[in-house]
């Protein structure tokens, strides 16, 4: 439908061919000049005066067609446009770097490097490896690493390589892991190595974890103002110090004053209030006053000061969040201005025909099937020209989401189907929609849920589980019949419903066989109950918001674990097989590490004071302690039982992680304010202005295709793409159809609503500033301020 | 300077003399019809005719000017109108009602019914007092309850009383507590008297409480989405306690799990983190992946669903908090209207004089200057015409709170003074304003604070001290005497400075005379170094808004304290005396009561488990281990303390608290985090906007007021108010003099720039709606819904 031999405006990736397009080259250029809309059929018999030419244009559009593509991936993972590949070498690093093969190997090898740590040396003993082995493990995974840097050179040249800073941080880690490893290997045991906590660079640098990397650099835009804080925090804990010292100091009894050094590590402690009214008791036995000293400090500190930690969190949180989807979708469009223009041809400026749209996506979306490749196109073009204008194109990443599938004429999937049986599944369909069965099921989930109860209680009985078990196999079979197994699962509540269903089938089976993973059903069977709370509106939403926050949630998980695993190499280095039963006998916990028999009047017990357990001797112990330590209550015995066997400075440690994990915690309730609170607000917004019904639904776009239209299509894609599948286009060619696309809605579409207007007004000054942008020209990624708050 | 006998147009409180100025008398209403702009001098000599006519107007003048006052008054206190007094008769209850003295009296009951219980059964016991006394007072302070409700009766009337809910529940309590007073004097002993923990409900009705009765309802506002939230944490609580108990209870060494009450209640007390790492301990001995049990529970409620609880919380809160502010600002205006109309005369009725307008802040301020009262119009006269628009009235609130001062000429305090004193003064005041003292000033605070660390850790040394001592009292004298007291003082940070400062002094004089409260000295010197914060802009906006919300803080504190109250006499009726030393040696935590002589090996010491202190004795110490208890550490001990000594349904009452207190938490959390959020997005938004060097000054306001136009006001006071005192209005009469009013920013100035477009909305609905409203047509109190979000 366009011309096949226009001109491209913009020629990429200048590799000697790009000549016969110059001004310099005036009859070429002129030669291309006529291409009209009538000449698709002249492709397969190109004249043979202009044949080289033809191939080396053609040559030019695929390269344009890389190109744009590339730019649209950059939009879509926000990479800089500095680090795009500037000629035909850098191209090919860059799509050897730029693939899925290559992301799972850094992936791989990353997660390798940290595995490392459960081999090494205070190894979890199941999982001890020789120092040869794991050393050499060690550098096979650092050569590794070593090549990817290497392409990765290659790829971005040596200049922008060096100002990367990312990159530079992990060469340099590199090198020093890197001797560390020879020295291991020449000296056959492991020295003290701390540099092992910075091995998660090479994890969280890897592809796929962009969301960590994303927030980690939320964690370190919010630190300015939480330090700020902390300091005040720490300012009047201070101050409490000093006073609680001259206060308390005189007293025999009181362990936790009787020093400046104790007065801070007790007041830091009862910050995390993990040493409440214990570090009170003694003042408090000999003067019932001194609570007020108490009473107040922990009305500031941790009623207020603690507060205001979260709110400064959570207001910097939330700017950082409007300013980075802002500059994330300034990027998006700019990335989409940029590829465009190299859609475009000399002949026609303003537009990109199906021809060069497909030639895009080819290799934007290798996978795409001929005809999605057309749908595509088709929801794109609402102008109903044959050209993509840049203002349908912007529509690009929206579109490109959606699944493809033809519009059934009728409503039940149980259309086509014999009278009677219709009438059977009609009923059914009916039943299943309606209230009451809504609520019987709802009544036999909650008797359910009282019995189980009962039940664990007594400790016997399965005849009811059965007969419950039955009943809900029965409710699905129902609902997927009545509803159709497609529109069934197509609710994930349904899922839900029918997988909780299936496991407590298994469990039965379980249970009829007497098999060892008894609980098994256990667990699952009260999660029905959950079911019960699709009853109000409110949990829906909670739930649905629960789900949706999944995937940021794992992230921030996984950045926690990061933290984790350096703190606990270093732990370990420093206090591994420190502790043990009965070990910390000089200190005030003593009694938490005690495992002794012990009288008492004419008793004789055994008192076990599990502490011992919370240790550092091998990764996964950490791990747990670590847990602990977050978990804050109690942390401080374990800190104790640390210090009395090694020194005073091992406090630092301690502190130095609960004031990370406080940071990162601090983060994580933001993150879970902010989400909510959007949320709760969007939905708000939504209900008033429309009560959008489809809003459930996710995203849903149409595309009508006529028949003759079709076939026309087809001929262009059996002229232009020998040899590819076009099975999926002949089908539409039998009748005009109507095609419904359909992608669930991200967060991204929510912030687009509530962002409307502001985002608009961002737009346009854009818009004013860089009519078309070269793509050399930097483009400005944050919005004018004025439209920022 | 309007017509002095113009008629009213409305006419309140008909009390007969009414009828002279209806439409059945019309030789008189035309006889007032002629008042103009010079008839000011005709008050003092009225024709022998009209002198009854003249004085009845008058009257009605008054009275209007009182219902007008009255209106405005229940505008600021938030009072429905519906209790509007009706009549004469009700006025004079209304008016015996609202007056300061009556409120104190109402506070003085409550408080003295609330401190009763120090002296009642479980006293304290240096407070103890027969029962014939305590019984006494309490029938005393119930007397008088009954007497202000009487009077309220009175004020209200019958029907009105009885529809007021508050009222009704004070009645029923005041009767029941009046039963129960009078048992107790017969019977010359306390019986169980759980009632007492209604008490609180006098208090919170006074007036001067208004504060706790907003916190109170928004309390109750939140509280249907707080506790939907709360039975999805009690939903997984019980589900993982089935589980936990299939898991755990096998295990003969874990006291946690052994029954699924103790499931329930281990995982119960695991959600406050009180017995972390022990609660998990024994199974973690027995199998490592234990571990993973509890922490997912922990991550699911802990670090998920206990957010979500504050995220809805919040923003519940935050709605509410915009409704209220709206609704109450809608209240204001309509309260403006009603005086208006009361104020308007027949013949002019867009507009109040000046005569009518001082008539009503005769009633409205009755401390007001005449001076002041006159300032006042002119500040709302900002057309410029004799009279005030309706639209000029609706400023009232906001100027009525503003300190009038004459503007000074010159821009020092010490411009008077003789050249060479003024070059003196000139260079203290350069000295004092420059950067370079201010960072002086710093530097040595901040190495005093430093001093004091390394002095505290020494115990020794005072020169250093009091050396710095005179250091900080020079500066305050330099900069008293450069700035000049007004200036000097009119600053929050001078006057912390200041004090610290003075108290700094006492505490050296109590040093050299070796006086007993030693630490005084110590605990206020560190506060100096609260003025290094004074550097950074975040510090400075932190402390602002710290003091701001102290107010509101403090209110939430009260809150809080009735809520303790309550628990605390129902926990002393329950528990008092049933914690003792060795107490509960069958509980699991009978080491922290344990006072023992133990032998462990072959030495022996003494172990004091202090937790016997934490009981309910009496009301002191119950507050105290309320107050353990909010804190949540360790809370367990004193709860299965208490159970061990009475019976499993004790740990209800704990847990009850545990739930009022988390509630009564998320709000002041939400409370800060909101006041917060809101204060620094108001920040943003301002400098943004315009850069407001005033915003720092609060609200000013000019008025100017020439010599002739001062002389002719003096002239209309001295004929409508002989005997008042005019000497204020006099000194205006000797120059033209321009007047500034001032007062500090509130936060109500704050949201209505915040707010201002909706509130705008808002206005021209309600004023679309109602445009000249009577006092008896209902106002509608809350914006439509569309713009509430």
């Amino acid at each position: 439908m366009s011309g096949d031999d226009d001109v491209p405006l913009i020629l990429t990736w200048d590799d000697g061919n790009s000549g016969l397009l110059g001004e310099d080259d005036p009859d070429q250029a002129d030669g291309n000049g006529v291409g009209n809309y009538d000449n698709i059929n002249n492709v397969s018999i190109p004249g043979p005066s202009d044949s080289r030419a033809q191939s080396s244009l053609r040559h030019s559009w695929e390269m344009n067609y890389q190109e744009a593509a590339i730019y649209l991936q950059e939009g879509e993972n926000n990479d800089k446009f500095y680090t795009h590949p500037r000629s035909a070498l850098a191209l090919s690093a860059y799509l050897f770097v730029h693939n899925h093969l290559f992301y799972l190997m850094e992936l791989l090898t990353g997660v390798l490097l940290m595995i490392l740590s459960l081999a090494e040396a205070p190894a979890v003993p199941s999982l001890r490896l020789d120092v040869y082995v794991h050393a050499t493990l060690e550098l096979f995974a650092l050569v590794m690493v070593a090549f990817e840097l290497c392409m990765k050179l290659r790829w971005l040249g040596f200049h922008t390589f060096i100002r990367h800073k990312r990159t530079m941080v992990k060469t340099c880690v590199l090198f020093i892991q890197f001797t560390e490893a020879i020295v291991v290997l020449v000296r056959q045991t492991s020295h003290l190595r701390v540099t092992r906590a910075l091995r998660p660079i090479f994890l969280v640098d890897c592809r796929y974890c962009g969301a960590v990397r994303r927030n980690l650099r939320q964690i370190f835009q919010s630190l300015p103002s939480f330090i700020d804080i902390l300091l005040l925090l720490l300012f009047f804990m201070i101050i409490f110090a000093i006073l609680g010292f001259c206060l308390f100091s005189t007293n025999p009894a009181d362990p936790y004053f009787n020093t400046l050094e104790n007065s801070i590590v007790s007041l830091f402690v009862l910050l995390t209030t993990a040493n409440f009214p214990d570090v009170m008791m003694p003042a408090y036995a000999r003067n019932r006053c001194s609570c007020v000293f108490f009473i107040v400090y922990l009305s500031i500190e941790l009623y207020f000061i603690m507060n205001l930690l979260l709110a400064v969190v959570f207001d910097t949180f939330n700017g950082v969040e409007k300013v980075k989807f802002k500059s994330l979708l300034l990027h998006k469009r700019s990335a989409m201005r940029h590829a465009f223009q190299l859609l475009v041809s000399r002949q026609r400026p303003d537009g990109v025909s199906l021809k060069q749209f497909d030639g895009l996506l080819r290799f934007y979306r290798p996978r795409m099937s001929a005809r999605d490749r057309f749908l595509t196109f088709k929801a794109l073009n609402q102008s109903g020209t044959t050209m993509l204008s840049l203002e349908d194109f912007y529509k690009i990443y929206e579109v490109m989401g959606l699944k493809w599938r033809a519009r059934r004429s009728g409503e039940y999937w149980f259309d086509d189907l014999p009278h009677t049986a219709f009438l059977i599944f009609k009923g059914i369909n009916l039943v299943v929609k309606s209230k009451a069965f809504q609520y019987v099921m709802y009544i036999v989930v909650a008797v359910n849920g009282v019995w189980i109860l009962v039940e664990t209680n007594m400790l016997n009985s399965k005849p009811v589980c059965v007969c419950v078990c039955v009943f809900y196999g029965v409710e699905v079979l129902l609902k997927i019949t009545g509803l159709g197994p497609v529109a069934y699962f197509s609710s994930g509540w349904n899922l839900f419903d029918f997988s909780v269903t299936v496991f407590a089938f298994l469990g039965l089976i379980a249970l009829a066989f007497d098999m060892e993973p008894f609980y098994f059903i256990v667990v699952l069977r009260p999660l029905q109950l959950l079911r019960l709370f699709k009853i109000k509106q409110r949990y829906r939403n909670v739930l649905d918001t629960m789900f949706e926050l999944f995937p940021r949630m794992a992230s921030l998980g996984l950045t926690l674990i990061i933290f984790y695993y350096s703190f606990a190499i270093v732990g370990m280095e420093f206090f591994a097989d420190v502790i043990y039963p009965n070990c910390c006998n000089t200190s005030t916990v003593a009694d938490s590490y005690r495992q002794v028999n012990v009288t008492i009047g004419n008793r004789t017990v055994l008192e076990e004071g599990y502490y011992y357990l919370n240790n550092f001797n091998n990764i996964l112990n950490s791990f747990v302690t670590l847990f602990e330590l977050t978990v804050v209550n109690n942390w401080y015995i374990t800190m104790e039982g640390v210090t009395s066997q090694t020194s005073h400075w091992s406090r630092l440690y301690f502190m130095t992680f609960y004031i990370v994990t406080m940071v990162v915690m601090t983060i994580i309730v933001a993150f879970i304010l902010d989400a909510f609170v959007f949320r709760m607000n969007y939905s708000r917004k939504n209900r008033e202005s429309l009560d959008d019904p489809e809003d459930e639904k996710g995203i849903v776009m149409e595309a009508e295709v006529l028949q003759d239209e079709a076939l026309q299509t087809l001929d262009l894609y059996r002229h232009t793409l020998a040899g590819t599948n076009l099975s999926s286009l002949q089908e539409m060619c039998h009748s005009s159809l109507v095609f419904l696309g359909r992608r669930s809605r991200t967060k991204s579409d929510l912030s687009m609503k509530m962002y409307q207007e502001e985002i608009q007004v961002c737009y346009e000054m854009i818009d004013l500033d860089a009519p078309v942008p070269h793509r050399d020209t930097p483009v400005p990624h944050t919005c004018p301020s004025q439209t920022i708050n």
